[in-house]
């Protein structure tokens, strides 16, 4: 169980109490819980999933109806399964779906009977590319059946009968998400948004899952928060489609938004801009990385990937950009067997944690200060400026970003700006701006606020 | 002759059916037709050269008396020639007009005497770089006279006396020009302008004359144009000085201009843009290049080269642009006699044909929609628009394609800009946004058209 | 002495005129003079320094009372200096302020007594990585002493008894500045600023003085000048705080400005833009160092370095840049004994002044002009404006720059952006304007003038 001590005043404090390596074990650990379970966009295993997380937080579950029109897309029926086989001529399951679910096609239809080969092929899926993965397939918009195999099982099928089983149901249901909702001291929110509609795959989604699950845990229990916090755990596309469509009055109040998926392979990491491109949650993932020591890339927007597609359509243009490491379709892994426990490893999930930590530590801390001494520079020497600090190549460092704090706190850069500009961290220039606000140089400039 | 199909629809069905090889010989054809005729700024070369384009559209002549003032020039005299020659001592015609017209300095006045090798010197032009050709010379504005002749026959001329003869005629006349106007449903206008002062040159501009003579044609006989076209043949400098004085109420209509010139040489492509830098042509020639896979560059205005110089004065500053293969003056055949029937070949011509005609149809096609469900994507597959697609891998360029087009048309970015910032072809876009036309999940933005 | 035709007319009559061997002569000459002088932030060092430039022009002096409050400072004690050494047991003086004044730490109190080495070492400042250089040091705001050594010296000091005797006085007094100024046409001024406060140390600042003086002296000699000029000779920070605080409603009038220091090496320059970065002021010089042929780089601007830190303050936000060869700090030899009389030379301040004049020159004739014939381009051949020119390959040069003059010219275009854009010199470009406005063809735009 992860402990969270209740002394953590903000989203600072946290960043500096927390211990990577232990978060990473946490997350790898729910992610293993997570594992067994059959998901899809709709269902009990999503219902299994959402319960698992409400250990954690008091997620509230959303049930909507089969049939319910959500702008252009329509509540589909609701997918279950039990069970599902095929055995060979002499009565063994050579494809058992309790082995890995990955072996039904997803939203199969249910059937039971007896076919020879041939048409048994008809109904298989796998990557010859590579012959030991299993590959995971849907049909949620057709309705048929399959399973998905290991090419090197394929070439061993002999000419036989097969019994084949799949016992699924398709009917009038639920469309099932669990939402969180964190207030803060504005009403403006950051949209935290997760897709729970893989089954066992482990960085596509687990991860996310995970890790959103214990980014909210935590922020929940500091003391203050700026921003409130939204926290979506929807089946991708048809659950961000249902969720902007029930919340279509209340969207003006992101402020600021990440999808979060593979955030648990080695891979380096990959920030996908918004629509818009020049958000300050773009500036801000984008700065964090920068300084991060760490290996990235930065992707622009295209209309494809996860749901910050229908975050970004053009009726909405929200500032939602997507934080993974390996981006979207681009390793071998993705959407196979090999998406596995393996794949994910806790030093990896825990070192996304707090990169994803320090994008919020940016937004919670971006402000814009006025200089109360703009007309040449203040003595910071009377002021015991510069032995607030240690050692003597910190405290070059130091002296410069209270200068450039104080050069640019004209009212037109924020602390982000005045990062960039100076190509300093925000740490950095964050502690300079609290010194020089300490003693009076500074004063945060008047801003509007939502009110809670 | 060309045979022009009668059920071509639009430009877009123009270019399907378009071989371009084909084109590319009807246009060397019209080079070679036009090759022996001594052309100039004025007189019966640009008459009879505009009366063989007549073959092909219904050219309206217009004859501009010596001594009009147009801005800040005046028409000068026509200048005619019959012959011209050198004889040695022997009485033999060692340079003969007839042969090659470039041997004369073009407008030079009637001269008829005996001089020594001395005094013809004064008057000899030739390249010693390029010792074997012809270079071609004018003196439109100081009355004298010269011969051009190759530097190695140059060098065995010897000390005896020569009779000179160059029978033209310079009085007062009229400057001639070509002009060719076809309506279309705006009666904004694409200008296509090309220099016919030129004598025994292929590549400039015998290239540029007959490509936009036989795009005219081809395009005059479509049944829908959004755009006026208007096509100038004249003379370079003083023709575009003439018309520009002319038609001054009406350059407003010009909505995109190209000045075509040196597009039958196996160069790379040269696009040179507008004054401007950035309108939709220059955006419209950068994209087509970008995508047609031919090596090509983009330059930027600079006020030397050809008639754009007056177009992109900063009293009228139009959207024209320079359409070349090679750069002005910068293959070694310019303004030479190496500039011939070699030089120039049907396939580049061909080639320059259809990139002329990519062009003109990004402009004939570029429209700002408005995605009918901007909120969240549509669902593609229940209107079918994934099965209008063939092969996988051109099925998922046109996948993106549809979404982008969705994404973009918030009614701020044009087809071209969807192009550009997608990085797929016009082609590829234009085909998504009528497929979503088709199913009325786009319609075009109203926008104002000046009505023809 | 330096000799001053009076046949001068104005900044470009200078530059020709001048001899920049002579004028780095000159410099040298003036850096000597000032070089034993032991100057600081206040005293009688730097009397003596303004007093050798009155000299050369009539300076006034200001004198500010200590205790004077100029924003968030107060004007120190003034310090001045008789002596000071290090004497051993013998009674050797082993150092001695007379050889250099870089042995006393500047702004140290009197001390006179006898201490033991290990007590010695405690006020001891060396340079272990350059063990022959004496460095330079000192206390302003905190009253202590200390003593600066090469490190070879202290590393040979053995355990004794050392007299130590500072004979200095740290009293209510004056802060001193000299301030040149000289009328123009306009009252909008140009300002030159270097800082005086440092001792016997060539590069960092004497060359800046020296060369800000024979500017101001050549200046004061031409019969013409767009601006005004300031050139102001202060101390580092506090000089520059104190002529802030007390020309405060002035400082609009400021149009473009300049620090001057570090122009005697043999470095590639550096010019580091004002905080605003792309003033006129930032673009001329770079402009000039492009098409200078020296090696130089162009830096941001930082708030760090020299007198910019204030010009720059958000409160001012002025024009001010500033101009160096090596750069601030990034040479060994900086605040050490080794930037002495080798380490500056004649060429280097010379080819410094040099290049100062010329982006003096682009400020003083940068204006904008309106082309008189802006539709279609005028007939440059009847006003013989091809015939001003003189050999081939200048003549081309030159027929490009009337062409973009006339092309740019139609209102929005300066001189110095019609050179940025035609990437030609703006020497070349004014020479152009000025051709075309002597024929009529070009007229200045009218602007508004702060009459002096």
């Amino acid at each position: 169980m992860v402990q969270v001590s209740p002394s953590i005043h903000n989203l600072s404090s946290l960043r500096k109490s927390l211990n990577s390596n232990e978060i990473g074990r946490q997350i790898y650990q729910t992610i293993s819980r997570l594992y067994p379970i059959c998901r899809s966009i709709t269902g009990n295993g999503v219902r299994e999933t959402l319960k698992i997380l409400q250990e954690h937080i008091p997620l509230e579950i959303a049930e909507i109806p089969t049939g319910t029109e959500v702008f252009d897309w329509t509540i589909p029926k609701e997918w279950n399964i039990k069970d599902a086989y095929i055995k060979n001529s002499r009565g063994e399951k050579i494809v058992d779906f309790q082995e890995c679910n990955l072996h039904v096609v997803n939203y199969s239809v249910p059937v039971h009977k007896t076919v020879s080969l041939s048409e048994l092929k008809a109904h298989l899926h796998t990557l010859p590319e590579y012959p030991d993965r299993i590959p995971y397939r849907t049909s949620y918009y057709k309705e048929t059946w399959g399973f998905c195999l290991s090419h090197t099982q394929f070439l061993s099928l002999e000419e036989e009968e097969y019994e084949i089983c799949i016992e699924s149901s398709l009917e009038p249901g639920y469309l099932t998400y669990g939402e969180y909702y964190l207030p803060g001291e504005t009403r403006e929110e950051i949209l935290i948004s997760c897709h729970t509609c893989h089954p066992s795959l482990c960085n596509d989604n687990l991860s996310g899952i995970s890790l959103a699950t214990l980014l909210a845990k935590h922020l929940s229990q500091i003391q203050q928060r700026r921003y409130s916090y939204r926290f979506l755990f929807i089946p991708g596309t048809i659950g961000s489609v249902t969720w902007l469509a029930l919340n279509e009055q209340n969207v003006n109040k992101i402020a600021h938004g990440l999808v979060v998926t593979g955030v648990g392979d080695a891979g380096k990491y990959t920030y996908k801009r918004s629509r818009r491109g020049d958000t300050q949650i773009d500036r801000a993932a984008i700065h964090v990385m920068q300084h991060s020591g760490s290996e990235y890339q930065v992707i622009d927007f295209f209309p494809y990937g996860y749901d910050e597609r229908q975050y970004c359509s053009p009726g909405f243009n929200l500032p939602v950009g997507c934080f993974m490491r390996s981006s979207h379709g681009q390793y071998s892994e993705y959407h196979t067997s090999a998406d596995n426990l393996s794949f994910v490893q806790p030093e990896y999930l825990g070192d996304s944690f707090a990169k994803f930590l320090s994008i919020l530590h940016v937004l919670e801390n971006n402000r814009t200060y006025l200089n109360q001494n703009p007309k040449c520079e203040p003595r910071l020497g009377k002021r015991g400026l510069y032995r607030a600090v240690g050692g003597h190549a910190e405290e070059q460092v130091n002296e410069l970003a209270l200068l450039w704090v104080l050069n640019l706190s004209d009212g037109e850069y924020s602390l982000l700006d005045i990062a960039e500009r100076s190509q300093l961290s925000f740490d950095v220039i964050k502690q300079a701006a609290d010194a020089l606000a300490g003693c009076e140089l500074l004063k945060a400039k008047p801003e509007p606020v939502m009110k809670a």
